[in-house]
């Protein structure tokens, strides 16, 4: 597989819908078929490098996702193909990037993949704890619980992770950037 | 001139130094001898969309520096050269950059510049007016007049702006990244 042009792919979603482990198997699937420059930007690393101090105001949410925008636009600006995870919970501000990354990387070259997954589902799963601490108030504006998700109208990408396997989640997102040339067999 | 591997030029100086000036020239130098995927990190423009909300103390510009430090330090590693121009004050968040982008880039790939011209000259060019505001007391915190300028000790290249042209300035900027192998002839 080769790289034809630089992409973000962005994914959205609750806390524990899968993004991350989607995010990783896409990168690996990438890299182990020859584009080995991918960056991954991951919502909470991104988070201590450039938005300490924010909370989780929508307002600071937003600004959070501003900033995470603005660096996958310089990759996908320079060619180099980038990955971002994060909860990225308002519409608005997710095609606010989208037009960001299309002004620079062209039609198509903003991937939004719905990491779609019931609130139900992601707190039995509750990998991190977040969602009982966000039950017993411990975490106040937790997202699904007692902060608003706004589910994408039109993703490039929907993978139900509730029903479909993180592998077979990853072929449909490298199908699609197969599909529209990003990258090439 | 052919991109051998990434690197970040890094200027420091006091406003009307000349940081924004040599960087211009450089790019375009670099642009018209067919390195033509340089990124430039304007610190008035990285402010905006970075640290927006950040002041001027200490803290605050250390944490601005990091931020572009970061960004440089993605961009050097994926091979996108890139130039910061920013004030940049304080030798140990400088320094801190410089081993985060030779951690990723190698030796080297960290190119500081120091764009040395005394606060008196840079006073009276006084471009954007900004050394009037600080006079007056409109701005507070202001670089050179009343907050610290640390100039650093072995920058890879010294410009003196109040003796040389900002061409030959540029001209030993491009003859470091050359004689180091970033870039070939």
């Amino acid at each position: 597989m080769a790289l034809q042009r630089g992409f973000t792919i962005w994914f959205t979603g609750l806390s524990g819908a899968g993004k991350t482990t989607l995010s990783n198997i896409v990168h690996h699937r990438l890299q182990s078929e020859g584009v080995t420059n991918v960056e991954v930007l991951d919502g909470d690393v991104v988070r201590t490098h450039l938005s300490k101090g924010l909370g989780f105001t929508r307002e600071d949410r937003d600004t959070n996702i501003r900033r995470i925008g603005w660096v996958a636009q310089l990759l996908t600006k320079n060619n180099v193909p980038n990955i971002v995870a994060a909860i990225s919970p308002y519409r608005n501000v997710r095609n606010e990037v989208r037009k960001m990354i299309e002004h620079v990387g062209g039609p198509g070259s903003f991937i939004e993949v719905f990491a779609d997954c019931s609130v139900d589902i992601c707190e039995k799963r509750d990998v991190k704890g977040l969602y009982a601490k966000a039950r017993s108030g411990e975490i106040k504006q937790f997202t699904g619980v007692n902060d608003p998700y706004e589910p994408p109208h039109n993703p490039e990408v929907r993978v139900d992770t509730s029903q479909c396997t993180p592998e077979a989640g990853a072929d449909m997102i490298i199908d699609h950037i197969r599909s529209k040339g990003f990258v090439k067999l």
